[in-house]
């Protein structure tokens, strides 16, 4: 996988995007965002988040969006839906919504976990055991066995304690795996890195667990360095990416956070570069137009949709379909 | 040079900035911009370009600008003021100025170079070798040998002719060397570079012409990837970068064209990976202000300035200062 060309992207405009976004957007213009996004052959998309709605109105309709995204994901074959869940009573909603897999976080700075969530990384932990007790007992059940995915938030800084430390990044991952996670993330969440931060800790990562671990890297444009950071990632053998489209995104709990990278922007670099992401770019731009319309007041990122790809540029994605 | 952590940047933004900008700068105002960047510890400034005032009134005020960036630079010892010549003339005109270096462009794009300039790039080359003798022969008069600095523009791609050859780049650069450049840039002149491109680019010309070619780059982040090229271009040994403060920049012969890559965003990458560009980060977002307040209908881009510095942040360049 990470010597590979090909590349898997997952769209998280549509939570990691909206959580920080007053204005709710109407959940049939959320399904066409998905359903669109789907057509544009995007690998994943994380749909919702299923918190309290007192909390987070924006996610009231949480059950609707997936179960409308999961017939979009039959339609396109290999879409994974995925939703945040910041508990076990989100895991148990999202199990129940049929997601095929939930996303978990915890950030490595004390400090901001317990600012986030009221309770430190290893109680988060602990909370998580219960989560894939859960989901085996359902799996039991059903038969169908959900994907579990912590994202490690603050792992590269922390607007609370500053640098984090990279070891305690490592403990932090080995109690999720040992815990029963399949999946991980590491997160800019409050976009501090650099380029040779990143790729230290991704070195270190995969020094530790292995080249076969899913990791993935999730990275905020706060600095300006939020695509030199994906290309950073990339090279130290990362092939799984979360972005949103034209760079919508924030943390609640992160002052100054702004967006995440913006989506277009890395699937233009990374077709460039041949790597393979399944994504149509013009269909991808396209896209926008559904979210300006229903959040008129936000800015959109992004400098290719604005400029136009290159005068005759070709998508290593296209090498593919030809090929076929 | 291509493996140390001193790393040289200068700013364009008073030239390849302004230049596609209508409003005039008051030429006090570029005096105080010019002022601010020297205090900052900015190593080299683009201070102006000597095109006829018809052409583009914003630098009318050359001469002046040039005769009080002069004093600036005797005080911060080590500045480079650098201006655009288009020619002959303007390389007259530069040279009773005063200036350190002068800057000639030509695009290594034949369609783009006519468009821009009505000559083929070897007819460009041929009214250079009239300038590098008119500069030696103006040496041997005052003892002050002006440097003599080519941007190949295009190099990485053309709005006209699309993909640009990397043999035609390397010819170019041959042909200006020969004829007696001091310093070469390779300019992404419309944002279509991805960081693949550029360490190819970049490998090409250290592999043509030895490690020690005094190599800039040169970058605009139209499509969003500008900061991830600087990136690529220093892994390639790169360690002359072209920037403009808050991103000002285009060509006004490159529809879409925007900005130069941002320098407090690229000084802050730079600085946080450990490379020493002497620039002090604060003092360099601080002169924002003075572009901010002559250009109130410009965007100012960049994401340092906005959400300020990581807590805890050193600069790599603070621990020269400290160790001196």
């Amino acid at each position: 996988m990470r010597d590979g060309n090909d590349v898997h992207v997952c769209e998280v405009g549509l939570r990691d995007g909206l959580q920080s976004i007053q204005t709710f957007f109407p959940t049939d213009q959320k399904i066409a965002w998905i359903e669109a996004e789907a057509a544009a052959g995007m690998p994943e998309i994380e749909v919702c988040s299923f918190v309290p709605p007192k909390l987070l109105p924006q996610f009231a309709d949480a059950k609707e969006v997936c179960a409308a995204a999961l017939p979009i994901a039959e339609k396109h074959d290999g879409l994974v839906v995925s939703a945040l869940m910041p508990n076990l009573k989100g895991a148990e909603n999202g199990i129940a919504a049929g997601v095929h897999k939930l996303n978990y976080v915890t950030s490595v700075s004390v400090k901001h976990n317990l600012a986030n969530v009221r309770m430190t990384p290893d109680e988060s932990v602990d909370a998580f055991k219960k989560i894939v007790a859960l989901r085996d007992e359902k799996a039991k059940e059903s038969g169908r066995r959900v994907r579990l995915f912590v994202g490690l938030s603050t792992a590269l800084g922390c607007t609370i304690e500053g640098q984090v430390d990279p070891d305690a990044v490592v403990r932090l991952a080995e109690k999720f795996l040992d815990a029963g996670a399949d999946e991980l993330a590491v997160a800019d969440t409050v976009g501090y890195a650099n380029p040779s931060q990143v790729k230290s800790l991704f070195k270190v990562m995969y020094g530790t667990f292995g080249d076969d671990l899913p990791l993935t890297v999730h990275l905020h444009d706060t600095r300006g360095l939020g695509i030199a950071n994906a290309l950073a990632a990339l090279e130290t053998g990362v092939r799984r990416f979360d972005a949103s489209l034209a760079g919508l995104g924030g943390c609640p709990y992160a002052p100054g956070a702004t967006g995440n990278i913006v989506m277009d922007d890395l699937v233009f670099m990374l077709e460039g570069m041949g790597m393979k992401t399944g994504v149509d770019l013009d269909k991808l731009v396209a896209v926008r137009e559904i979210v300006a319309r229903n959040l008129p007041g936000e800015t959109l990122n992004g400098g290719l949709a604005k400029s136009g790809p290159p005068k005759g540029f070709v998508p290593a994605s296209s090498f593919a379909a030809a090929a076929e």
